[in-house]
């Protein structure tokens, strides 16, 4: 199922399900009152689609997890997975429009399967993984690539507000280990991958960050982005397809 | 005004000001709806105090803004404050038992003033920081050290479950500048110094960071720790003083 956050001109969020060019909609958070429905149907086109989820506790990114873009990126890495976090105001939904800060240098997209925590999770083995996570989405670790290096630590690079949008959508339904990833900018090609080339799969991130933070529902897990570094810039539009979620589409503008 | 949050044996967390060794109870949570009070007074000694805020967003921290402790650590760091974030699932309260994980090398306390964000602060002068701060209260931003310098990112080694005590209480009246902050490991002196000292005071950290992240009503943000390298193990108690607030204590397990 693919499951969307979504408002109408008169209307707080909801959450629905996507069904033909419809959202049905749900009774209430499906993360925690389950799938549930009103009845009511909404075409997609009178929705606007919001972020699919706000995260209540953490955005946790895996960094280098992908051979070549390891190798691109030149960090000296550690084997174990790379995990660091951005703050949960960078968050934005499908559309919304990304704020580029004034600050030196390239501004960089990093298109990623997100996987989507829907129970407390603690100290999980690998084996159990599934059973902690409510769905996927595609995610844009969007990285001011200068102050990556000129901090040492990345929170303030990655983390400005705008500087995550997530969605369209949450697959509940989807096996995460053979997907193709493909982001372009203005509609031309930039990265391409599959999360079969990851270093550290799913099931192996889920025991490895849950054995340090607990992850609580709505946490969210950036899984890392392939090879092919690439910029944008005011005006442009980052698209991020990932097979059998959709795709994630963001203008860029200088911030005023 | 020094507001706790605290249960008792039959209710949930409520909020109260802190009056001659009683809680006065507060109607609800100050950040949000005031200093009304419900006219109860209970002993302290029949309450338990909790962590006196619950980040809704970000617990952003500020490394090395002590120069003693900069070069203490020896690390390549920029002019501007350097920042990064701890998750929310690391905050405990005082009293509660820090756990320590299975890990190779030190683990440290590092006494710090933290600052509890009142209202919405987004791009925000240093003349108008004050208007911002709902208070100040006392935080370890406990770190595993050889998990900071293996990862490079320091998420993981900063971020543990029970690694960032806050507490015992808000202060709201305080003047930041100039405040005496004292560490001990069973009573023995480790940590002192003097926020005067700090590299980047308060009101510039809160136009910096604001210009980066929008903060929200509950963030803290750490100021950074004087000089003063030390560890901690299994079966000691961490206790940090800082002038007007009080006192922070915390003792340490193995995590089981």
């Amino acid at each position: 199922m693919k499951i969307a956050r979504f408002s109408t001109a008169d209307t707080d969020p909801r959450y629905g399900i996507l069904d033909e060019g419809d959202l049905v909609v749900l009774a209430g958070d499906p993360m925690f009152s389950g799938f549930d429905t009103t009845g009511e149907r909404i075409p997609l086109a009178h929705a606007r689609l919001l972020a699919p989820v706000i995260p209540r506790s953490k955005v946790v990114c895996v960094g280098l997890n992908y051979a070549e873009h390891k190798a691109e990126m030149d960090i000296n890495a550690p084997t174990n997975p790379l995990i660091f976090l951005k703050p949960n105001t960078s968050i934005i939904g499908p559309g919304d429009t990304i704020q580029i800060p004034p600050v030196e240098g390239r501004i960089v997209h990093e298109g990623e399967l997100a996987i989507v925590i829907g129970k407390i999770a603690k100290q999980v083995k690998a084996e159990n993984a599934s059973d902690y996570i409510f769905g996927y989405t595609i995610a844009n670790d969007i990285s001011a690539r200068d102050q990556m290096f000129a901090d040492g630590q990345w929170a303030r690079a990655k983390g400005y507000d705008t500087f995550c949008p997530i969605g369209p959508v949450i697959e509940t339904e989807i096996d995460p280990s053979n997907l193709q990833i493909e982001t372009f900018v203005d509609g031309e090609p930039r990265r391409k991958g599959n999360t079969r080339d990851m270093l550290h799969g799913v099931p192996e991130l889920i025991e490895y960050i849950s054995d340090v933070w607990t992850l609580l529902p709505g946490d969210i897990i950036l899984t890392g982005t392939p090879a092919g570094l690439g910029g944008f810039v005011d005006g442009q539009t980052v698209d991020i397809t990932i097979e059998g979620i959709g795709t994630l589409s963001n203008p860029a503008k200088n911030r005023a």
